[in-house]
């Protein structure tokens, strides 16, 4: 059997893998992408995309109840088809898909949808026989959610199994206290559902600032999700066609519609022919990379959550794109800085955070500041809302360089990234200070902090 | 008739004022601030806090006819309390009233509420014959709109009287086509007034960049707003309750139930003294300040609209507390550079602008780059609305030092300010693109542009 020849074959199709091989062709080289599964991979298909789709029609119902208090002739808490809504969402996914698909085809990356095992580090073979020969071999197979191993964990589900859901649960239990659980359980509250939130540790969000963390937990009480910490779930069981928890320090009302479990997600590196082909894992199973996204093995690359590194979307376009530049795009030092990259949890309000967390600094520098603002945004105010933002600065030494920027309230998602630019950029609490702030925004509030 | 005596006295309660009165108060000064009106000026009483407030409305509106067509169960266009609303309003501006009173309380600075009159660079007499001597006096009168000189011009209004409509007129000609009658028309149509906008000259928001102006516009129009370039006003007519435009170049359908005017505005300078004091006024009436507030006469300060200069509200905020640094807080060189300063325009997506336009750059630089990002936000996607997100970024020299960001979509408002900090510190367009996007938001095409 003869074998086809390419400078690149990518594993995987998501983010990460679609970012490599664009960028690659771009520069020239003859590019095969292996993808059985839609394109995309969990950003489009069951993550960022589907979750702010989700998170947006959440966000509108809060803003409807807000509106009916402030003149509209809308109910507090409007009706929702939320078939009409996930069809919507599927719809904006699919276009998505169609527009990957047709820059596949004006950029002349072979699309090969099959699975693909390394050989050795120059040989790709897909699951139907087809042998591929590559000068360079990226792996961007991304991660998949984990459960965790109690008996009766099969009448859980998991994120994927959030977006697949075609009417709203009365009733639901996330387990987990990181970004997805928080996120899930915000959603599915805003658009009406009982949500019980079990966590194992005493906090959410474990690497995030604690007194911004602590008033996002706030907020979930606040919007009526129930937070239970220390709690441990010791199996699921049937019961009546429901799933009830068996728990330990949980809800005495254990006995929900669904129950997802955020506990977690595990590199995709199974079946891969990794191990023939010599490329080395780390501990959780992620593929080993240097700062180039080199892999242990000479012409074998990986990018995105496959390696386990700040495992976000942007990361793996980002890295696949400067690897593509270094290898293809004459420029031999492209790398990845991994520094200071920004994200957002889309919490209700969203909570964005870039750079270190008060604890964070204070373990890396004597001198630590910081700077707060806490305020009720106009729109709440008008609307009898709640919800507070919390604005947080952390600088460090003498000149109080910016060293951290944690914002909890209405627009951080958008706010974030410029201050993520200027903090990347090195700026100080004084350039801060001298910018005008913009009147009224919340985005004002951040250079007017005390 | 003995005189009090005060450290400073500042003539005018608006955001300049006060936060001359509060800084130099925090600094230990002993503070006169008069003021006849309620506090907080334009910005607070009829300019920046009740126009927000309309402006969320009007997005609410917005989005409650978006949410319609994705699932939710409320009507496509809303019926709207509008004096509901209006009371919303001004319950938010009697609560900023309160808490300014509060804090003039706290700080030991003397409310007196009388028009103010300079004797000398040294003597303010009250409208009740009172005195007051003053070390430093500090004018923060700002400014006030100014109708043409035409026949039948008191049959229209200006944006105080927008301020005061207590129902939704049915059908408005708004003239003018600065930021404010965007901001009217934008508003007034989102809730469901037809609108005319009737622009003398060519173009909207001549100052700004040319090619993202068109496209707000461009927007207007999708939005249902009437635009009439080269339009002139020659006259207003009563006719059978309603008012009549006589115009030239204008909607044959002349009849309107409000007409406004946002044909400029003027430095309020009548009757306080100036000419006497020996303070000399620029050419349009403006209070003449050096870098430093200085007016023409030692002793005697200005701050704000007064001024002239970059009339926005934390400007003036900025200003005036630098002042006071310098004054009493023994900073001898503070000052605010006026430089790059950010504002937004609150239209319908907002349009916020930092720095030079395409134009101005040009004409300062021999090397110009422009890069964009145009593109329809996910949720005009999922809800079947057109309005597009225009973004677009000025770089000059050989290193593409960003000169210009200019931000017309959903969240531009908020999205700035943190780009503003970013400009002002003199990044370039690499750091831009160095810094990991957020995803997904409309603020990570912002590092991505291209």
């Amino acid at each position: 059997m003869s074998a086809s020849a390419y400078d690149v074959v990518v594993i995987g199709g998501g983010s990460g893998g679609l970012a490599a091989a664009f960028r690659a062709a771009g520069h020239g080289a003859k590019v095969a992408m292996l993808e059985p599964a839609p394109l995309g991979g969990t950003c489009v298909n069951v993550g960022c995309v589907p979750k702010k789709a989700m998170w947006l029609a959440a966000d509108l119902a809060e803003r409807i109840g807000l509106a009916s208090r402030m003149g509209f002739e809308v109910p507090a808490e409007p009706g929702l088809d939320w078939a009409q809504l996930v069809q919507r969402r599927q719809g904006y996914i699919a276009n998505i898909h169609a527009s990957y698909q047709k820059r596949l085809g004006e950029t002349g990356v072979a699309r090969i949808s099959h699975r693909g095992r390394l050989l050795d580090a120059h040989t790709v073979e897909c699951d139907d026989g087809t042998q591929l020969l590559a000068r360079h071999i990226v792996i961007a197979t991304g991660a998949h959610p984990l459960k965790p191993d109690i008996p009766g964990a099969e009448l859980g589900g998991v994120s994927d199994d959030f977006f697949a859901l075609q009417s709203r649960p009365a009733r639901v239990a996330i387990i987990g206290g990181g970004y997805i659980a928080v996120e899930l359980a915000g959603v599915l509250r805003a658009l009406g559902s009982d949500v019980a939130l079990l966590v194992r540790g005493q906090r959410l969000l474990g690497h995030f600032d604690a007194e911004v963390s602590a008033q996002l937990a706030e907020n979930l009480r606040l919007q009526g999700v129930e937070l239970h910490f220390g709690c441990e779930v010791k199996a699921l069981e049937r019961q009546h066609g429901r799933v009830r928890a068996v728990l330990q320090n949980g809800p005495e009302h254990s006995v929900f519609d669904n129950v997802l479990f955020a506990t977690g997600r595990v590199p995709s590196t199974h079946d891969l022919g990794l191990e023939q082909a010599g490329v080395v894992l780390g501990e959780k199973g992620a593929i080993e990379v240097d700062a180039y996204q080199n892999t242990s093995v000479p012409g074998i690359f990986a990018v995105g959550d496959v390696t386990g590194r700040v495992t976000l979307t942007p990361v793996a376009i980002a890295a696949a794109r400067r690897l593509m530049d270094r290898l293809y795009g004459g420029q031999p030092d492209a790398r990845l800085d991994y520094d200071n990259v920004p994200s957002v949890v889309f919490a209700h309000p969203p909570f964005g955070t870039v750079g270190l967390s008060e604890e964070e600094a204070r373990k890396r520098f004597d001198k630590v500041s910081t700077y707060h603002s806490r305020f009720r945004p106009m729109l709440q105010a008008l609307g009898d809302g709640d919800v507070r933002t919390v604005f947080k600065m952390v600088c460090a030494g003498d000149d109080e360089k910016v060293v951290g920027i944690h914002l909890l309230g209405e627009g951080a998602d958008e706010i974030l990234q410029g201050f993520a630019v200027a903090l990347k950029a090195g700026i100080t609490r004084r350039q801060m200070e001298d910018t005008v702030a913009i009147h009224p925004t919340s985005a004002e509030e951040v250079v007017l902090m005390r």
